[in-house]
Formats: structure tokens, C-alpha cells, sequence
């Protein structure tokens, strides 16, 4: 596959045309227009001819337009769902247990194969069939493990520190649910999902709503 | 409090400062300056003062900075951290009921005071002190909350006639952390966390990262 140069924005948008096309599939429609596209998703019919000529090869045909079940294996394809990257999940709190037991993830290419915590009601027990370790022992058991990602949803005092550890470790990728920004070299990825920052925006956005109605 | 026009970007951030500023006030920093709150969150002094300046009218002194306490004060005063809103959340799966049991969501002015589900193990029961009711009572019982916000984590497939039982009921505004998009009346509040395009974020640029080492 080629890595081309895809906005942020684009690929947040991929896994949405493939939730649509694949809800269309199970209805057992088979061909789908990029106006149709467009109108569901509230995107303009050349933000979706951009996105998804990146992701197949195969042109739209006037009056069928293309073929959702295509159209689906291209963007997996894209996504990397078909090939299982390995994550460990770092804070074992509610969230992390809740990491831990989603099935979700296994379809979008991810697996969950170990959470580390320092609760010494979790530490040795499994989650799912998924050992729970001391973060003491990350940078002894991480280097064992075939894999990248780590998901850390650890109290945000502590997050920075263990991130440092991770990175040392050998941990490539940072998917951060904890709510601070995280100080890495350069060549490490960091993906944030800051729950407050999306809620400072739903709130302002009522609040602004209700200022109107008043 | 002046409700201003803010970016998107501006409002996610504003979280991150607050974050910042109570590390700093733990360890009895008294005094920030801009360029000090850029450096730390990677950010440029322009984008500070100017996100600074809609939350605050104090004007930071040229060697003192900005008193940190204040400062603190301000931004949530300006989050609404000190007026709670009720939310209710439907889907009590993994997710929802770490949501239920999550306690940080009050230090952000939320709080959760419902699930609703469809699984006969949880219907009636409490999880964390709320009640969890069938989702077939949605409609009899929003009415009786005083609730905005619903947080939906129900699976993808149900979820757009939910939302719209949820509006039909008086909820109006939508946390949305199931991977489709929502149609919703204009009025409608909505804030997507869609985790699956996170990952699709995530997954790009550690795959880039691959490429250029090899």
C-alpha cells in the first residue's frame, strides 16, 4: 500500500465511510454514489471523491457508481484492519478495564495483550484472558512483547513519567487518554483523545445554544 | 459570562492550560508567564495570549507573568467546571459503565445521573449509586431529570434512533463515542469522540514512521 501524504482530517473520515458502507452491505445494497455519500455523511460530494480516490484505485461508474462491498475491502485495506498490531494498556482504572474488555478493537486491527497497574488487586490477576503486571515491570516484559502501541489512561500526575519509561522501552506509539500534554522525542507518535477538551466544546456549544433561546 | 467566539481548537485547549496550571500550583509555582505556558504545552506565544485573553481580563505583568491561582480560577470559570450539568448515559456497556463509576467527571461539571440499557442484568439495577432504567423508558423519564446531555456509547447499529428518541425526549446535546454519524436537527448539539478514527490517526502515522526507518 502507499503511504501517501492524507490530512488528518481525511483519515478521521475513513472509518466513518466504512461504518456507512458497511451498514449499507448488511441491507444488501451493492452499489454506492459519491453524492450519496456526501448527503449521509454532511460532506460535499468532492471532499468524498478526494478521500476515497486515495484509498482504491477503482473508479465510480456514472450511473452505478462503485461497489460498496469493493469499496469496503479498499478502505480495511487502507485502515490496516487486517493486519493485528499488538497494544498494552497502561492504568488499569475504570477506562482501562473497560480497554481491556472491548472487542471493538480486534476490529480495527488492534489487540490488547497485557495492562500494567500498580493496584495490588489487579496486578497478577487477568482481564479478559490479558495478564495484568506491575508498571514495574515494563521496561523487564515490553521488550518481550511484539509490540508498539501503548494506550495510556493513567492518572495524569504520574502519565508523563511512565510515558518516559515506555519510550525507553521501546514503545513507538502513544494513544493518550489522559488529559495533559505529553513531552516526547520527536520520532514518537502521540495521539491524544482529551475527554475535557471534547467537552469544553459540547458544553460551550449548549451553552451558547441556550444563551440564544433565552 | 461573556460567551465569546471561540475556535473549536481555543476550547480544547483551554483544558490543557487548566491541567498545567494546577501541576504548577501543586508545587507552589505562584507566577506563569506566556512564553513559560508555550514552551511546556508546544504551542506559540501568540496562541496563548490570545486564548488567555478571552478567559481572563487580569493583563499579565512584564517580569511577574500571570498569578497562577487566578489564572486557575478564570479558566474555570470559563469551562463552567463550578456549575454542574446532569448527564444521563445510554449504552451501559464496557465504556458506559466506566463512565458511570468515572469520578473525574465532576471535577469537569458533569454529572451522571442515569444509564439506560437494554440487558435484563443490568436494567434495575445501580452502578456507582445511579440507576441503570430500559432504554423503552427513555421517554418517560427524561422528562423528569434535569438533563441536557446524553452520552451515547449504545452499539453503532441502534444508535441514530436512539439519538432520536433521546431529542424527541428534551435531550439537546449529544456525546456522541459511537463510530457513525449522527443526523440531528440543526438545533442539536453534537461532540463526536470517535475512537476508531483516532486510532485511524494513530495507525497512519506509526505506519509512516515504519517506512521511514526500514
Amino acid at each position: 500500500m502507499d503511504i501517501k501524504n492524507v490530512s488528518k482530517k481525511q483519515l478521521e473520515r475513513y472509518p466513518l465511510y466504512l461504518k456507512y458502507l458497511l451498514s449499507l452491505d448488511e441491507t444488501h445494497i451493492e452499489n454506492v454514489s459519491s453524492p450519496m455519500i456526501a448527503r449521509t455523511l454532511e460532506l460535499t460530494e468532492e471532499q468524498v471523491r478526494k478521500d476515497l480516490q486515495i484509498v482504491t484505485k477503482k473508479e465510480g461508474k456514472p450511473r452505478e457508481g462503485r461497489k460498496v462491498k469493493e469499496l469496503i475491502e479498499d478502505l480495511e485495506q487502507f485502515l490496516g484492519y487486517n493486519e493485528i498490531s499488538e497494544a498494552i494498556i497502561v492504568g488499569v482504572g475504570h477506562l482501562g478495564q473497560a480497554f481491556m474488555k472491548y472487542k471493538g478493537f480486534l476490529s480495527f486491527g488492534l489487540k490488547v495483550v497485557a495492562g500494567f497497574d500498580i493496584d495490588p488487586n489487579l496486578v497478577g490477576t487477568m482481564i479478559n484472558e490479558k495478564p495484568v503486571y506491575h508498571v514495574d515491570k515494563i521496561k523487564e516484559i515490553i521488550p518481550h512483547l511484539n509490540c508498539q502501541i501503548a494506550i495510556v489512561t493513567t492518572p495524569s500526575d504520574v502519565s508523563q513519567e511512565i510515558v518516559n519509561t515506555l519510550i525507553e522501552s521501546g514503545i513507538e506509539a502513544i494513544w493518550n487518554f489522559t488529559p495533559i500534554h505529553l513531552d516526547v522525542p520527536k520520532d514518537i507518535v502521540v495521539e491524544n483523545v482529551n475527554l475535557a477538551s471534547s467537552l469544553a466544546v459540547l458544553s460551550h456549544k449548549l451553552k451558547r445554544k441556550n444563551m440564544k433561546e433565552i
